[in-house]
Parts: C-alpha cells; structure tokens; sequence
C-alpha cells in the first residue's frame, strides 16, 4: 500500500517515516507534502532519517496524489484536516486523519469543544475511530479512520475495563496526565523552550481540553451508565512519554489483585497492551519508542477507590505507531509488522 | 541563636547552610554532624558552598551540642530521630526535626503507617506541625517542632481553605503529586540514577505513602466532617520542586473567581504564600530555590469539582526553607529573615 | 543609584531584577522598557518575580528616562544598542551595554566579525569592557561599560593566567565550550525547543562565533606574543551554566600543581573567582544561580598541555550578575553587594 | 549463531537483548547470567523487555556455556573479563569482549593506564579490535573480539582519515568528549543520581582517561608519524549519547570541502557512519538508540585547525550495536542485520 503524508514536516509524520524504515514491507511512503517546506528533503529537516529516505516535500495537490498512493495520512491540524479529507475521499484515496476533526460523532460536540463549526457532519457517522483495541474490524474496512488522540488512547485503555465491567462509579472518573513536550507539536513558542521547560511541571487547560469528549465518548460506548470525566493535562520535562493516572471510586470493595485479572482478561490477546503485576508501577521510559502500552494498578481500600496508571509514548501509540497499526490492518497486513520494537532503556 | 545541624551530610543539612548563608543574622550553624562523613568540610561534599563555610562534620555528641548550639536542626531518618530527641530535649535544646517522627499526633497511627513502634509517645502532644501558616504562635516558644513532609505541605497548604470553608466533600480529596528526584535525599540507589529517571514518570507507594496521615491529620484538624485523602506521589526528571494537583467535588456549585476569593482571604496576611489569578497556572520553576508557594485553581463547572495546583521547592519550602522560617520564629526574629528571594527561572 | 532596564522582557532584564530584589540597598530599578511587551507588568512574564515587583513594563523614552533613573543597563540586541548608546551618554546618562556594541575596541574587526559597520566608532575607546577581575578601577568611572559575553568571560578568566604568565604558546589556545540554553536567549525558534534540545548535544558556529575576537583582544591586552584562539560553543541539555575547556601548550613542563598556585595568586583578592585544589574538577551547577567562578585544572604532562575548565552561570556572572557587579563600582558600593549567595545544589 | 550473554544485567547486556529482538534471524541469545541477579527474569530488571524475551539470569557456568552457546558475550569490568576469556576459548567458544582487557595490544601499556598485571598476554595479539571499519576481514574469522571503548570509537572514527591521509600533525590531537551518564553504567554512586547531574556538566578523569592508549593505538595504526592525543571527558545531562570534538593542526592550508571530501571518501562504503554537509553540525540525538554515526567538520582557516565533531549512541554503536554487528561478521550474516533502523527524534 502505498501511502501518502500530508503535512510531514512535523513530529508525526517524520515519525511515520521512522517507524515505516523498520517495516518489513506491505506499506510505502510514497509521497509527502508541506505548505511551509515545499522542496526541502525531508532528512534536511530531520537528520535522524538521513541515509533512510531520500522524500523531498512537494505542495499538497489531491490529482498528484490520487497518481501515486492509495492512501493519505493526514498530519494537518483540526479545521484544515475538514477541508482535505471530503476532497481526498471523493478521489477514491482512503484517508487516516491524525487530527481532531472525525473523532466526536456529534457534530455539535464538536463546535461547543473547538469553537468552530464542523464543515463536513455527514462523515462523522462513518469515520472510525482509530483504537484498534475497540474497532480492529471495522478500521480494516474503513475509508476514513480518526486517530485518536495521545491522552486519550492512555486515558480510555486505562479505564477501558474499569467501566466494561460496571465495578466503578462512573461519573467519578479523574485521569491526571502527565505529558512530555512533543505533545505540543514542533511549536515555536516560548513555553516550550527548553529553557523554559527544564525542570518545570505546570498544569493547563484544566476542565477544558479538547481530549475529554473523546474519553468520554469512548468510555460511554461501553455502558449505559453515564460517564464523566474530569481531564487535567500537566506537561512535564521530557521530550516523548505520557502517564496518566487514572482515580475512580469503587461500587464495592474490590481487591488489588482482582481487578488486574479483570484487565488481564481484556488485554490478553492485544499485542501492544501489557498489564504489569500487583506492586509493579508502569514508568514511561519503559515503552520510549516504541507502540507498547503498560498499565499498573492498586485499590486503595481504606478509600474504596482504584488507582491506574497507562503508560505510552505519545509519538508512536498516542500517534504514529497508532497509525501505523491502523495501516497495517487496512493494508491486510499483520497488525504488529514493523511495530515489534521494545522501548528504549536506558 | 546558634544552632546545630545533626546528619548535615544530605541535601536538607546542605540547603539550610546555603540559605543561612543568605541570612541577614540572628541565625548561625555553629556545629554540624553526620556519622559516615565526620572529619570532611562541608564544602568538599557541597562544592557550591566553597567559599562560604569552614564547616567541618563532626561526630554527633549531645554534651558538644548543649555546649555550643541552643538549637538542634536533627536531618536523620525516622527512627534515627526517636534515638536522639528525647536526649537532646533533657539536655535543655530546643529542636527541630526534620523527619516524621513527631508530626503525628497519634502513637498508633504512627506504627501503622511507619510500621515501627513509637519509643516516645508523651512528646507527641507536645511536639508542634511545623507549618507556620497554621501553628504559627505556637512554634514561637515550641520546643520540639516536626517539619512537615515536603509533599504534604503542599498538599495542606492547596487544600486547606477548601476544607476550612467545607465547601468540599472532604472524603472524595485527591492529590495527585509531581515530584523532583532529590526528595529520595542522596541515596545511591539504581532507581534515582540519571538514566534511569531521565525522560521518566512514573507513579510509587500508591495507596501506602506515608505523607497520607500527615495531610489527613492537619485538614481533619479544621473541620469535624470526616477526612479522607487518596495521595499519589510520582517521580518527574526534574531535581527539584513539587506540584500537587488537588481534586474535590463541590457541596454545592461555585464558580472558579469565588472559590480563588476564599484562598485570597486565607493566605492573604501569609508572605510565602501567591494565589494566582483565574487562567495563571503554577509551575513548579517559578519557585525554584526559594521559599514561595504558588497557588492556581479551576472549578470545572460540568463535573462540579475544583482542581486546585500548588507548587513548591521540595528542599526550600518543602524542608529547609521551611526551617529556616520556625528558627526564625523560635529565635524572635522576623518569620522572613533570609528567605526573601525569588525563584531562578529560566 | 536608581536604574532603568531598557529590553527587560528577556532573560538577562528579569534576571537582573531577580537579582536586585536580593540587593541590600543603593541600587533600585526605577524603570522597564519593552519595544513590543509595553504595558504588561513584569511579573506577568516572569512568575517568579511576583511579589517581587510591581514595575511595568514602558515604551523606550530617552526623556523619560532621564529623568527618573541616573544608569541605563541596555539589555538589547547588538546593532540596537548602538542607536541608543550615543543618545543617552548625550542626555548625561551612564550605560551599561549587555550588547556587544562596545565590546570591541577596533571597529574594523567589528565589522568584520559582525558584518556591519559600526556607527559610533569614537566611543569604542571610551567604552571600558566590563570585566571588573580586569578593569575594577575604570569600571568605578566610566560612563559607557560593555558587558562581556558569557563565553568570553568563562573563556578570558580561565585563560588568563597562563597567558599572562607567558607559560604557554599563545597560539596554541583552545576554548571548548559547553552552554545551557537559557544562553540564547527567549528566541522562539524550533531549534530551542525542549523536545529538540532533551538529551542533544551539537557544536555550532564553528570557526565563527562572536565572542572570538572578545577573547583575544582580552588574552592580547596582557602580552606582546600573538595571540589566537579557536573557540567551539556547544549547546548541551541544560537551562543555565557554562562550562569552558581549555587546551594549551605549554612552553616548558610544569606540574598541576605549580600552574594552580599561579592562578591562586592571580585570582586570590577576587571574591567571586574560587580555584580549586588538584584532582577537584569544577562543575556547573555548583556556580547556579550564583555570581561565583570555579577553575579547575591538570597537566597532562604526557603531552606537555594544561587542560582548564571554568565554570560560570551564564545569565549570572556571564550577564546580569557581572552587571550588578559593575553597577556596584559605578555607584560606589560594596562590589559584593547582593551577590554573595551560593550556587543551588542539588 | 547461539549466544550466551556473560553479566546481562547491566545496560551492555540488556540493550543487547532489545538490539536481537529487531533482529531477523540468525542470532540469538541462548543464555544470560549474572552473578548478583542469577534467577531473576531479565524483564523484572528491564521492564522494556517485558513480551520479548522469558530469558531468567543464570549463574556463569562454562560447562553450560559450552552445550548451550557457540559464542559468549562478555558483559563484565575490566579484570573480570581476563579471567573468563581463556576458560571460555578453551571451551572452544567464541569470544566478543565489551571489557578493556583485550583492546591494547601491548602488556606493557595495558598495565601503565590499568593498574593491574594482565594475566594472559598471548592473547593480546591474537584478539582482534571490534572496530568493523578498519578490521572486517578479521573479524569475520576472530576467536576473540575486544570491542572498542564508546569514547574511543567516536574519536577514532572521527580523525582517522586527517591521520590516515597525514593532513594534520598527529602530535596535536585533541578530543574533547560530551558523554551521556548511561556511559558510567548502572553503577549506585551519589555522583550519578539524577539530582547530581541535572543542569550539570563537568569533566573528570583528565590526562588519565582509560580510553586515551586505545585511540592513539588504533591512529598509531595507520601512520608512521608520532601520534599523541589529549582526550578530556565530560559528562553532560543526558542519559545516552557521545559527540567527541576532535582538533587538530593542519600541516598545510585546507578549506572545508576538500577535508569533507576526504571523509567521504574513506566511509563512502560505510553503511553506518555518515558525513554531514559543511555547514550542518552533527547532534547525538539524529542517532539516538541507531548504529549510526555522523561526523561534521570545519575548517578554521585564521589559525589553520581543523574542528570535526562525530557522534553516536554509546550504547549502540558505542557498544551492544558494534557487538552485533562484529557478531553478523562472525555469523557469516549481512553485517547490517537488525541495525538498520534510524535514531529517535525528537
């Protein structure tokens, strides 16, 4: 399958390009486009690829690409990924957004969480939504795949058997997620100075960031229980890596070692999800590179109320390991080929 | 007043010479301790206090100290510190302990959570919690003074004008802790190593940590609904600082700006501590090195809970800043002597 | 003497405000100007500094400042400080320049290394270069100081001895230097990004950077054997600090010992100047936060070469702190004043 | 090719394990053991293994070696490894050394830097130095491997064409090393604590590093001219990563190009080390986690030097990436198997 990038001059997509130099075949980069670095090859703006990829960014052009790939990444922010993708899937290409735009399936909950309206309402419906943990047969079919966000992969995995099994209350949800700072993109900006960022842990956009409907979405899919989620993102100086820690209150009391049988039992047969045993604590150096997600618990019973915590790297399993792994099962592959790396200790 | 500083060989022994050394007078270290390191200058273990000691550890012998301090700053473990208050108080010394063994009140709860017994129990009513924005009047003519726990203070300090104005169920309180690796002290161990905790986040002693009694004792204090905290502490690759994120669900609905006026009138007269304004978030660098605390909050309106965070340097306000301001209040002299220096960003 | 900080918005004008809140008198800021922050209060971009300051940030006005400030520490780019230079000497007002405008005394290699002409030649020889370990006596009179840069000084006060003492071949010198980034300044730039800079280190403007000349005018003006050095910055992962090695050949064998005590000699009345004993090695972040020099060396007496290192906070003793140190002796004071704290460990 | 790995629980031996779990066959860990950890499970020490290998630590038995492995990996300090290497030949095993014990080939000047006697010094012309660019041929047929030191191999990969092509006065090389703290390995030393090295850069062992007699051997090798090199060390705050800055006189005018051509001349047959463009720099994080090296270079023409600077990942191809590429040569493999893949950024 030969894929097409759009907007690859960022973290996501020069990691797509890392990730598919490991892969053994079945999946191609074929083209990769930028509106600011049109020209540039693309190991000039990341020199880790230099001597892996000899792609020079071309301007983003639907006729060029319907020539010459089949299906297109989108690594364009919310509001621009909505005007490419009604055009790209009437070119007949296959599209995977990694943006905002087809996450939510209501429209509406969408404008009231990005402010703007949402242009093309009628592909919510149909898009779906890229966690191969919940949607692995729907993705292999799928013309359009949302993928989600970074948080929000470590928040839903994390509390994904918590709500399944009914066991907490779940409007108490609380996941408290600690970030590295790719998260925020390649931004130019001061607050993400290293000089700035070096040492320093700082909450943002409390009760207001965008991967809460996403969690709550996700989460309430599963139950008819109505779920709640209070979401608070800190950044934390490290480049790549997210642990969320998740708090939700038991109905009743439950031990330790029986709710990891309960996530052992949902995760058994997924390739990238590894539940760690009572007294382990999942750290994110553990899974730094790579598409693994680890997740470690312990109920407080003094509280009556259980403790997660979901590790992955926001680049590859937040991002573009996630994609893909999403690619792999539209393309007919293994979904693991090209992804069976450990993490990078230490 | 001259004090002695006994196992002076860590980093909370080394941060109170080096903000004595800031000190305008009416405090001096006249002797300092350590078992392991007696003979060696203090400035050979701490090259940054070259030039301004002549320091040299000595063996701890309580007659030395009643000869030459009027004041004990004790920075050994706990338990190490049950061994040497009792004697040092009957030899007329006033003392400050930096470790846990008189901050609670109660002797059992104290050997459930340090899993030792209490050798002297009768100290713990005397013993004052030495957080000067509580028991300010009281540490003047104290005695003995229990420093708190670093985590803890910052917990209580975030948490206690939700509590005292019982706008919270305070048995639904979170605090979810970020942590700088020097609050394990300087203990060589392949866990605290540089790479093992670079680009690493990653959550301990979940549901065991025993700050917890700290905090539940000091906000059980103020207000006779039952208390009840769930804290988690996790390790972040920074040296030093703290930030707390604190959650509560709200009584009642309340808006962001009411819930900062109640914090403003709280700490309104308190010199280290800074609520910020609606929208500011702490970061734990704005603190860095010096004595402040920085508060920030949010009600998120939808869940109705509030989400307070509250920064702090571990080693500063967290421990030997924090001393710095009781000796100051034990000797009579202004509470902000030496201690009015901002942070070091960037 | 009351001072005006025209460009306050970057690193080195908040520093010197940091600084100054910790000065005991005789030096005050009186005002703040920023070209494109005009009207935003100090402590809004700095969090540190609240509570610290209630200064706003102004709109440059030679007029304005005349009248409420005596000295003017220009924190702007070079270029800009030599359209400000001449107009405020004119209104009777003393500058401190951290530019390096008038660092140079020759205008040809000025422009040579700057790559544009120099406006106001004439003052080049009026303008004293503010390294107080050199020129203390000038500096107390001078109407016109050009603060060195932060390489320059870790480079010059490293060097000095073995130049001045004539034990090496001048020729043969080597500055290898490793810098935080806080040393570039706030540039919004992606090259400066946490996630770029985490766990990188690259050398950079090799065989060109500026601070070249700096160094050998100064190594030049203590003896009559040319001088030439090759200076190498290298931008490694931290905020602050600067370490700086330095290679030279020695003329005739020496032992480590010998060469230390010439530079004890050299630097024994300096107060901020600390050399170390054999087999110590300086270190960064002993000098953080802090206005102190620590030197340490060997001889390699294989190869007959003497390996320096020099350590210095870059914002501090290689900026803002050099600057109250010439405020201190352009005001008659104390030259330690409000700069006698020690580095923060750990 | 079946391999035994000898003290697998350091970081040599466990990014060794991750490195063969890319690999695609014909190398595989057959055996771990360890002295102090014999019954763990390699993943309860390196919890980025979990899911890849069941591998439990064994104690070191030659016997079992023998019946379970044609090649042995040694992962042992210096000394250690003298004493394992000539059993372990004699069990007509293979051997790949990581220690310095086989690296020198002279007694003389092995016990001159070590300290120690060397107990088996007929080997020490036997054994072939695991540098793949300069002894292939050798290695493919090698009993006994000494795989060079990290610091060595970017110094030596980084000069040896200004040696090989005699450009430069071989008596004025230096190399001045930037290392990440992983170099020290896993050692729980208070000097390698992250709060002892954060924001903390500083040389150590000058004039006396271990690595200094490998690099002018391995230069001596490829001239008749007298070669002498100052190799400083530094420790910066990363935990991975080398980028080694080499000077060097040249014998006659030079200008960039032409040395760069040079460069790429000698490795244009290389498949991991790469020459940058003049006027790129090479950064350690372009090749972290990879195999890869990149050198840059300029020339100083005002003093005639020429500056190159070469990086790599010290736990790759600094170390467990050279052993398995020396490890492919043995096993008749692509030298390249299971190295391919590019380094991690951001």
């Amino acid at each position: 399958m030969r894929i097409g990038v759009v907007g690859a001059s960022g973290y996501t997509g020069s990691e797509l390009v890392r990730l598919l130099a490991h892969h053994p075949g079945g999946l191609e980069v074929a083209m990769v486009t930028s509106r600011s670095q049109a020209g540039t090859p693309l190991a000039d703006l990341w020199p880790n690829l230099r001597g892996y990829t000899d792609l020079v960014l071309e301007p983003y052009e639907v006729a060029v690409l319907r020539e010459r790939v089949e299906t297109v990444v989108l690594a364009v922010p919310h509001k621009v990924a909505q005007e490419y993708v009604p055009e790209l899937l009437e070119a007949g290409l296959r599209v995977v957004d990694f943006s905002a735009d087809y996450r939510l399936h209501n429209a509406q909950t969408y404008e009231q969480w990005y402010h703007t309206p949402h242009t093309s309402p009628h592909l919510l419906q149909e898009a779906v939504y890229g966690l191969p943990e919940r949607y692995r047969e729907r993705i292999r079919t799928a013309r359009l795949v949302a993928n989600p966000g970074c948080n929000a992969t470590s928040a839903i995995l994390g509390a994904l058997p918590l709500v399944e099994n009914r066991i907490v209350d779940p409007t108490s949800l609380i996941a408290d997620t600690k970030t590295g700072i790719s998260g925020a993109g390649p931004r130019a900006e001061v607050r993400y100075l290293y000089a700035t960022r070096e040492a320093n842990v700082v909450a943002y956009n409390i009760a207001v960031h965008r991967h809460t409907p996403e969690i709550e979405q996700e989460l309430q899919a599963v139950t008819d229980e109505p779920v709640r989620v209070s979401f608070t993102p800190h950044l934390v100086p490290m480049s790549r890596g997210i642990l969320t820690t998740i708090y939700a209150d038991l109905k009743s009391p439950w031990r330790t070692e029986e709710v990891l049988e309960l996530y052992r039992l949902r995760y058994k047969d997924e390739p990238f999800v590894h539940v760690l045993g009572a007294g382990q604590y999942a750290e994110t150096k553990a899974v730094l590179g790579s598409n693994n997600v680890h997740i470690s618990l312990a109920v407080d019973e003094r509280v009556q109320r259980v403790i997660v915590t979901c590790v992955l790297d926001n680049l590859v399993k937040g991002a573009a390991g996630a994609v893909v792994q999403n690619l792999n099962l539209m393309a007919g592959l293994d979904e693991t080929a090209g992804l069976r790396f450990p993490g990078l200790m230490p």
